[in-house]
């Protein structure tokens, strides 16, 4: 198609990119995802020894995302997919590590493509909620907010499209520390919000 | 679901919220769509004659588009679905008017869910592009770029998710003053990219 100037750096954010996230998958030919096995969440889940028999069993990948080589700088946005595994450590499900933003004050939005789940968003204020991801759901996680995705299915993978400021930063190590004051578990077959006893103001 | 501590306001970009936006219509159950009617675009188009002719025959739907009540705040994002009719004006595929941000330097983000087109960017600088857009391609419109969709396709809709700063603001003044510098057009079946005879700088 002639006269159709786009250079041909396949990831260029000053001058515009497209690039392909397949719908269903969430993966890229253009971009790799980073990888979060389970050896590398050690005290993220509340069940120790459940985690433990189940790294014993194999270092399963729990969850991927894109990190897109965007400028860190105000005005950039940050964009990619996380897709999130199925599986529980004891009765609580899968989840991403979660994080506040380093300028906590930034929002986030996350668009379902495919699988289930709930998005657990809580502040610093104590302030706690869980939002439903469903294929074709938008969730709006707000400024000041850590959030963490949460599978809920037994089998099918959560895959979200996400969107924040490039120049937020990830602060991963207040949650590392102190914990969620929340979990998903399930009970019965369904999904329950559970105070973690490992949690520390 | 007990505990799931989520507040009745379905639209609550304080404490977090979940919107639906169905994946292949990009309609949203919770928030209506505003409307651009092929009369509201006088002057858009690059063929007059052909306008006035369309128009003629009726008022058609040409795009619509979510403005969801978020805060326009630094740090908070604006998102929702645009729908764009396939179409033409004489040789000139539909398109949504085109803007700039007011806050020049701020970046969008779209992604693809259906349909097939382009997002056709251009500065101030007179560098311009265009970007594919179809399903599961994300597009990043950089800072400082206006950014208008084309729908090339001669029977669906292109429907696409987007995320930019909610603060941004949209200076749509300078497009309908000085129009695009580059047009899509249809030329033996397929697009090509032309010079816009009505652009004046």
């Amino acid at each position: 198609m002639s006269g159709f100037n786009v250079s041909n750096d396949p990831l260029d954010f000053l001058r515009g990119c497209s690039v392909g996230f397949d719908l269903k998958s969430g993966l890229s030919e253009k971009v790799d995802t980073g990888k979060r096995y389970l050896s590398q969440m050690k005290g993220i889940f509340a069940d120790e020894a459940a985690y433990d028999a189940l790294l014993a069993k194999g270092d399963t990948l729990v969850y991927e995302f894109h990190g897109m080589p965007v400028p860190e700088k105000e005005g950039d946005l940050a964009f990619g997919c996380s897709i999130l595994y199925p599986g529980k450590v004891g009765d609580e499900y899968f989840i991403t590590k979660g994080h506040f933003h380093t300028i906590l004050d930034t929002a986030e939005v996350y668009y379902c493509l495919g699988g289930s789940g709930y998005m657990l968003l809580e502040n610093e204020a104590g302030d706690y909620s869980a939002h439903e991801l469903a294929p074709g759901q938008a969730v709006y996680v707000p400024k000041g907010y850590a959030h963490r995705s949460v599978n809920t299915s037994a089998t099918e993978k959560l895959v979200t499209f996400f969107v924040f400021r490039a120049d937020a930063g990830h602060d991963y190590g207040t949650i590392e520390q102190k914990g969620y004051r929340k979990l998903i578990l399930e009970s019965d077959g369904k999904p329950v919000i559970a105070d973690n006893p490992k949690w520390r103001l």
